[in-house]
């Protein structure tokens, strides 16, 4: 009956949806980083011009979706819906970005796998006839997201190895049928997986689970192994999440090799100072918008998965003793022709 | 090239999905207001057996989605997708939710228009094909969103009488293409609509633009007249938004009548010290998936438009001196062969 589902939990998209234009807008530290020639836009400093970081984040994903429309070479007007998400609390980014393009708004929660939840909502409605083309957006701000989930900022505390830094900027990716962009190909959403992990600052650990999770669901409803990817990156697992996914997957019989990375850590050098890596949103919104969809529109990739992962906690929650819900959505794009598996290694 | 769409915003529902069941759990105090038979469990208190309010407002949606999936006669495990929202920093209810019933998950943020932006997701989800049945839920709790948004609990701030009363509840939808409950018809996506209002005790007010906003869209995509509908609800514009809308719309070519009513306003007896009417997720969720859900299954409504109210500032946005950006999408359910326009009046 659901006649574009495969397996228990795999959308598969069969009628041409696809990557328009997307673009990444991206901050100071990681327009200095090894994926400085892949952004759109890098802004010098953290305020962008703004008078408050939140500010500053909107404004990334402003233009995230204004240079992605641009790209397209269509017109925000032509956009039918905005879906987007980012960390703040109520969304703060996403809405107030909705209120300056004027694009009918869906909001959507997803922690860090907010980019792969919204492009999958945004290919939904485009693939179902719903839309002639949407935007789908996400963001993070190293400042924002410090002082609104740990400390002050002033306050300057220490950290563990473990912890990530959270990665400033944003990303868009406009959804339609026309262009020759890569196709979206299949969604598998995320289940919520909780491990009992109670660390905040050792998120990739409780994440890789639901990582794993996932990526086992989705190769097998479509029957594939993981080395059939040229590249298969999880948002945000970093340096002690992304070893602890490949191990859980081995386990289950999905050995992966090579072929899988993390954005989380390929966004800074080692000597930026970024603990494990990167994590945030915009972790792999900066990677699939402003890296991927490139590398993949100049054929250098063919068949890519994108698993972005995120941990659903607040404050609030764990102060009341919870441990951290996470989850994980994957997104799988093609583009017929390309791929020289020069990702590998 | 949209063919599911009407106009310039209006997605149109025509392979046959429905809301199978629903289910409205419901607060104290909403459980001695007008609704009191219409809700499927009423809490004592606001801990409903929890230790901390943010556990009880879980614990409100995960028995909607527990009962409403009772309801519908099938089981957790065949809802293909959860989607839902509430009110909390980081969507905690609906994420805590989703990690309890393990349903792949799409967490989704409009403030207190959740409950229809979630609705309209599970219904695109079945009506395309990717799902058979999905489960759309939406929550809110007083004391949650008093310490959240306001002041703490404790400090008993007073208020004006434009404020409103968080509505303390959940509901939930499960949506399917069996039984015989009412059809997803319509739905329409609000944009932000900001007036440059300010005032954090007079949402309604700002609040009543965007429904307006949306409402005229809905009526002029499909061409009809607000009188075509035995019922139209705004979710939580109260006592103070809700003649704003009535007279906006007015103005506008769409003069409304007794058909026109705000579930703020229907929650509550008029004793009930709720200041202005209810107001937050639960407003919206515990009328439609309580009430009206039940009053078009009887017979008594045949077509129905909700048009949920959010306002999508957090007490960030509005320290750093914004305003309200504004949103509301709007559902119209129809049952074909009931409605004697009982709710007129």
């Amino acid at each position: 009956m659901a006649e574009k589902r495969i397996g228990q939990r795999t959308f598969e998209f069969n009628s041409g949806v696809r990557v328009v234009a997307s673009a990444a807008v991206a901050g100071p530290k990681e327009g200095e980083g090894l994926l400085k020639k892949d952004y759109d836009r890098i802004y010098p400093d953290n305020y962008a011009g703004a008078d408050s970081w939140e500010k500053a984040e909107r404004k990334m994903m402003e233009d995230a979706v204004s240079l992605a429309v641009e790209k397209a070479g269509v017109s925000t007007d032509q956009m039918d819906v905005f879906i987007a998400g980012d960390l703040l609390n109520q969304n703060i980014s996403a809405s107030f970005t909705a209120r300056t393009h004027q694009i009918p708004y869906m909001g959507m929660f997803g922690a860090c796998s907010a980019s792969m939840l919204t492009l999958t909502t945004a290919a939904i409605l485009v693939e179902a006839g719903f839309c002639n083309y949407t935007v789908a957006a996400a963001s993070s701000h190293n400042s924002t997201a410090e002082r609104q989930y740990r400390y002050p900022t002033e306050y300057g505390g220490q950290k563990p190895d473990t912890a990530q830094w959270t990665v400033t900027g944003a990303g868009a990716g406009v959804l339609g049928k026309k262009g020759k962009g890569p196709r979206v190909r299949y969604a598998t959403l995320g289940k919520v997986v909780d491990m009992g992990l109670k660390n905040p600052f050792d998120m990739g650990a409780a994440m890789a689970p639901a990582a794993a999770d996932t990526m086992e669901a989705h190769l097998r409803d479509i029957g594939k192994k993981p080395g059939e990817y040229d590249l298969i990156v999880t948002g945000d697992l970093a340096g002690v999440g992304h070893p602890i996914a490949a191990d859980l997957l081995e386990k289950r019989g999905f050995k992966t090799g090579e072929e899988f990375k993390d954005c989380g850590l390929m966004i800074f050098r080692n000597d930026q100072q970024a603990f494990a890596g990167g994590s945030g949103c915009a972790s792999s919104a900066l990677v699939t918008y402003g890296h991927i969809i490139d590398e993949m529109m100049q054929g250098r990739l063919s068949k890519v998965m994108v698993v972005a992962t995120g941990a659903l906690m607040n404050p609030v929650s764990y102060q009341q003793g919870e441990s951290i819900p996470c989850i994980a959505h994957a997104v799988t794009l093609e583009m017929p022709g390309g791929g020289n598996g020069g990702e590998k290694g």
